[in-house]
């Protein structure tokens, strides 16, 4: 058995669907959640995600050999504090956030110092649902996990919270955190901070029930990130601001050169900014089919 | 029989796509298509999607009841000019382009005023893709169809053009061209922009191999529209630039405020904003999933 007593702080579509793949490959022989909220717990029972709950995190840590931190980014240092002293000699701690150098300097803000046992980890899988009835054995088949260990990880942790993803059907990669948050800067937290805000200007404009009532294809697809966990997304905003407010000063810039060059008429810009944009876009999309 | 001769300028998706509905329809005798390129012409007969060709316009419309324009409207006054003088007398024509007072004034430029027989419509219907490969009958089922005609458009010309796209399985609406143009420019247009831009200035970062390999399903939803046709995007920009600059300049607008509550850790802020946008769109998608 790969994991002896799983705790999962957060039980909710990222927790909720890893509960679900460990289960289902017979990685885990109990799975113990933790929240704030019983009535939330309770029906992670009753759906089979989870065997038994605690709402405090020391207790519900104890004789846990992996403890997994699926909450807002934002609630980390939190977590760290409260499970001080209270795990086991052999347990690993990891996390699902979308911001890794915060994971660092929140274990640090409550612990002092980077502990050996916590391996920060990022699986980059869809959430605009969220909550434990969207959870799925699938949601990370196929997908990428990026674990971002810190200098004095320790390594036998590193490769059990590896086997762990790798059991629930993902591919498991390494990075900085730091280059870790600026790549996912620019593919996720740009795009969502795009999004958002695209449909809060639609919904403040004067047509906007025509403006709904008229959106293709297009619309839907490039808004379907706004139904996202708010509180998540400030929590990114907040932890990996730097890094987002950069992409997004340039992002405007282009923005602005668009707009001139619209205003402007000048057809040969648009079309060799578009024709680009295509181009890279099409070969992504073809890479990644070919890859599965 | 709907329509005895059919003549489709622009055998690509969106005139592919609709010659394919209305033959599974039983709705037409005979399809001509009218392209520039022989091959494509001589493919899509091969394909069954029509019964033969011309590569003079003024040639092809002769005896056609129905002629539908499905090319970038930066080539409709050119269509205009070709087809005068050799339309048949009961002729109506339409068109599938996504700016409407352009229709308008691409046929006055061409004609000198707007002829009666001129029905200006667009559907609202995917077209990421492009090319008669991508053509299938179902494009425009349960999609919507605005028709913009104006003043002095005949009445039964415009009740055939709306038994045609009803023919396709489509919703048909009626709107003034000006009001479509602002709502396509904030619904549509904005959003390819904003595709191409992303696309465009994350492939410029130094990190771009890691952002596309890394690229989660949130941004490829959102640069999906960016493999749109760039011929057909220009043509859109420069016929309703007025409308998609003022929209263009209120998303900057909204970006530059989020930008400097990200860069000043104004986490109220960000949260309502984003609680707001994922109100609006969960019910716009709620709504959506109700009307079929």
């Amino acid at each position: 058995m790969l994991i002896r007593r799983l705790c999962i702080v957060g039980v909710g579509l990222m927790g909720g669907s890893l509960a679900r793949a460990l289960r289902q490959a017979g990685a885990c022989a109990e799975i113990i959640g933790v929240g704030r909220r019983v009535e939330k717990l309770e029906k992670a029972v009753s759906l089979g995600v989870i065997d038994g709950y605690d709402t405090d995190i020391g207790r519900a840590v104890a004789g846990a050999d992996m403890v997994v931190l699926a909450v807002p980014v934002g609630a980390l240092e939190h977590c760290f504090s409260a499970m001080d002293g209270h795990l086991a000699t052999d347990a690993v701690v990891t996390d699902v956030g979308s911001v890794k150098r915060h994971v660092l300097d929140a274990a640090k803000a409550a612990l002092g110092a980077i502990p050996d046992y916590l391996v920060p980890g990022h699986p980059i899988a869809g959430a605009e649902k969220s909550g434990i009835e969207a959870a799925v054995a699938t949601l990370y088949r196929d997908r990428r996990v990026i674990l971002t260990p810190a200098e004095h990880t320790d390594a036998t942790a590193l490769e059990r919270v590896r086997a762990m993803w790798q059991a629930t059907g993902a591919e498991v990669v390494e990075m900085e955190a730091g280059y870790h948050d600026a790549v996912l800067a620019a593919t996720s937290h740009l795009p969502h901070v795009l999004a958002y805000a695209l449909v809060d200007v639609l919904g403040n404009m004067r047509e906007h029930t025509d403006i709904f009532r008229n959106a293709a294809g297009g619309f839907r697809d490039f808004s379907r990130i706004a139904s996202s966990d708010p509180d998540v997304w400030r929590d990114i905003c907040l932890t990996n601001g730097d890094e987002i407010a950069r992409v997004l000063a340039r992002y405007r810039e282009e923005l602005e050169t668009l707009e001139e060059n619209i205003r402007a008429g000048n057809g040969d810009h648009l079309r060799l900014v578009f024709q680009r944009a295509k181009a890279l876009r099409d070969q992504y999309a073809n890479g990644e089919s070919n890859g599965g």
